[in-house]
């Protein structure tokens, strides 16, 4: 007979728990290697940017007053005094119906306020500009500090970097950033009949599987793997690799064995080192219900199903959420992934009191896109080779009917081929800049189904 | 006056010229290294695997028909001939009657042809057990090549590779993979007013800031950002840096001086190379017009607007695009972005003939999720900071209205903080596994803004 669970969590209870475990410690990070890193620091602004008047457009810089009132049938009068060079500062000051030639990028002289359009000023000889349209004060210009001023903080601590955010650092001159470490992430496979994929297994065999889609999710999640080895179904190896794996990372993955039988040997091997605290064996999740989350002083130890696709789901659904709480965000929920809204293909059984992630494979069906659930034990990673994403049946819910609108959630940012074509065309044109958002959107075009 | 486009392209039109581009060359890789990578060759299994039946379960592997009939009340009896090592094959021949111990992976031995799960077995003695549940042929097994069978393809070339699709290559025994080659793209910053982060601007001068966003796009779009350097505006200096980078790199980028003012010399430092060819200047998208899209031989090069904001939007517009056509993939889509559903909290103006990219910040609002339409000039990078994503206004729309529901494309797979939590507790719940995605599907929540 097998022992039961301890307590089966829910995973919003397990999820929980994660928020209590302490974030790494802040280093500092070139710009360079900081993207999707994680602010240690507010970042606030030491000068304003710009740091002077700047023209947004080629043209001539000029009093805005002097303008007011030009048409093309009655232009106002400039003389050119000058030209801006690029990266210079003028030190004419504008007089009255004086213009000084003015390139996007380039530096107001002191006294003007605005920009006008190469395109609405005509050239009369190469001292006289006919302008042809008035401006208002301070259009096509970026005001001093109009981008940030002095002072202003702009991000928070506890913000993952983006494209973006690292431009704003640059435009303040950061070279370096206080973030919090990069997770590492030690894994551990375990299992008497795993192999390692550069041997031929023996009969009754088979080649570790999880080392390689366990360390890439790692990545995936903006952490860094650190590969242990493969522990044998005996207690004494599986705690010496996890003492070894906890000098080597800030995290423990062991996949396999996290059940309750009697070859299950993670929960005593996380249990023989002072300190342990197992604080969940079992989620109401399937695949994936013999999760283990456990810290051994403060570093968590996580012990995942053996099954590829239940070590997945609880990767996705746990771990995600581990790493982004090491690395010192608040969120304790797993990235957000790109989604489709689509149609099940057939009815979906679950039980009540469990969250099912059910595999589906997308498919063009009539016009709409199918999700079809893909079969597959949890122990055959093809089944999630072949899915493109998941759909998540509430603990409250007895299934899913066909016909049914799900959101799924895709496992990557693309789906490849004409699939993703077809997607775009039919039913996000309109976020590509192609389609009629507005008078069609999305949901409405869905919810005939 | 300024010399006008040559052409201006739609959206779809300059991404349709980018699938002319080929595909790099083809090369071979580890599969530590190949996450996100895209296969140059299909993937065809070798072998069967499993190469045996496989237990799913802690059990008694038995003849099923040995079951049939089998209650609590009344079992069936077996005697137990053995143990499954793990890692091994049995060599016995099951007998009727006959049981043999078995852990979850283990080989059944020959003439098994399912798996009672140890909680429907009851233990008489070491020798005996009762079942008291039948079990059908092939319960609690996987199957030899349930997961894949010898000469099946599971993956075809062109697919970028996730998790899942290492861990298959990993049971297939694959070491190494062939993978287009990742694309190198060269970032030139052009403007007599651009200084490097690390010196202090003279009056005047502002420091580079579309090195860092572009290069972490390049990144974020599993390209490799090569650094050229910063070109001064003029034709000679510009023309030997791109040079320069058609040596380092497999595509060109240079940011600012691709307008048609007097100042902007992108497009003759293009033409000054023998074998170039313009395909584009111009896009009528909104910010991002003075898009340069050219090749030198078959190396693309691109300019960029200077303005920070529309480099930004060119660059997943088409950039990504370009980087997804030269490892080899056939779409020419910009990577999919995770999405909100979300209500415009005011009038979005925009011109017909014209697709606007329109920043937005998220922000609860009256229970529900507004988007915010972010201020700025498109030269103002902190605009960007501000927003956590974008919507589109199609070129057929001449504006979107306050209260409209609109999709938003998030920057990032986060959103962090308090309003990533209120927006999976309200609106995505669901995809957690927490909430009711089929009672009360996400558009009908939003359907009565």
């Amino acid at each position: 007979m097998q022992k039961p669970f301890l307590q089966v969590l829910s995973p919003d209870e397990t999820r929980n728990l994660i928020t209590e475990f302490p974030e790494l410690p802040a280093e500092t990070s070139s710009l360079e290697d900081s993207l999707f890193r994680v602010l240690a620091e507010p970042v606030t602004a030491r000068e304003d940017s710009p740091r002077f008047d700047r023209s947004t457009m080629d043209g001539f810089a000029v009093r805005s007053v002097d303008t007011f009132g030009a048409t093309e049938s009655a232009p106002a009068l400039f003389h050119i005094v000058g030209e801006i060079a690029m990266g210079e500062v003028h030190d004419t000051v504008l007089k009255k119906g004086q213009a000084v030639r003015i390139w996007t990028g380039g530096a107001l002289p002191a006294a003007a306020d605005s920009v006008v359009m190469v395109e609405h000023a005509e050239e009369v000889d190469r001292n006289t500009v006919e302008v042809l349209r008035a401006v208002a004060p301070f259009d096509n210009v970026v005001r001093r500090g109009e981008d940030f001023k002095e002072g202003e903080t702009l991000l928070e601590a506890g913000h993952r970097l983006r494209p973006q955010d690292l431009g704003l650092l640059a435009a303040m001159g950061r070279r370096t950033v206080r973030v919090f470490k990069k997770p590492a992430v030690a894994i551990i496979s375990s299992g008497d009949e795993i192999v390692p994929i550069d041997q031929e297994p023996p009969p009754g065999c088979v080649r570790d599987v999880n080392r390689y889609t366990l360390s890439a999710m790692v990545r995936e999640a903006h952490a860094e793997p650190v590969w242990i080895g493969i522990a044998t179904d005996d207690l004494k190896t599986l705690t010496s690799l996890i003492q070894k794996a906890m000098q080597a990372a800030d995290m423990v993955i062991v996949s396999g064995g996290s059940s309750m039988g009697a070859r299950d040997h993670v929960i005593e091997a996380i249990q023989s080192h002072t300190n342990a605290k197992i604080l969940v064996h079992g989620v109401s999740v399937s695949p994936g219900k013999p999760l283990i989350l456990a810290k051994i002083g403060s570093i968590p130890v996580l012990g995942l199903p053996g099954h590829p696709v239940s070590a997945m789901v609880c990767f996705e659904q746990f771990v995600t959420c581990l790493c982004r709480r090491l690395e010192g965000e608040e969120v304790a929920q797993p990235f957000l992934r790109p989604t489709v809204q689509s149609f099940l293909s057939r009815n979906v059984p679950s039980k009540e009191g469990r969250t099912d992630f059910v595999r589906v494979r997308l498919q063009s069906m009539d016009g709409k896109i199918a999700a079809i659930p893909v079969p597959g034990k949890s122990g055959v990673i093809s089944a999630m080779v072949r899915a493109h994403g998941y759909i998540v049946i509430g603990a409250d819910c007895e299934g899913a009917y066909k016909g049914d609108s799900v959101i799924v959630s895709l496992f990557a940012d693309w789906m490849g081929g004409n699939l993703e074509k077809e997607y775009l065309s039919r039913y996000e044109a309109a976020c590509r800049g192609t389609g009629h958002i507005f008078e069609t959107p999305q949901q409405e075009k869905i919810s005939g189904i």
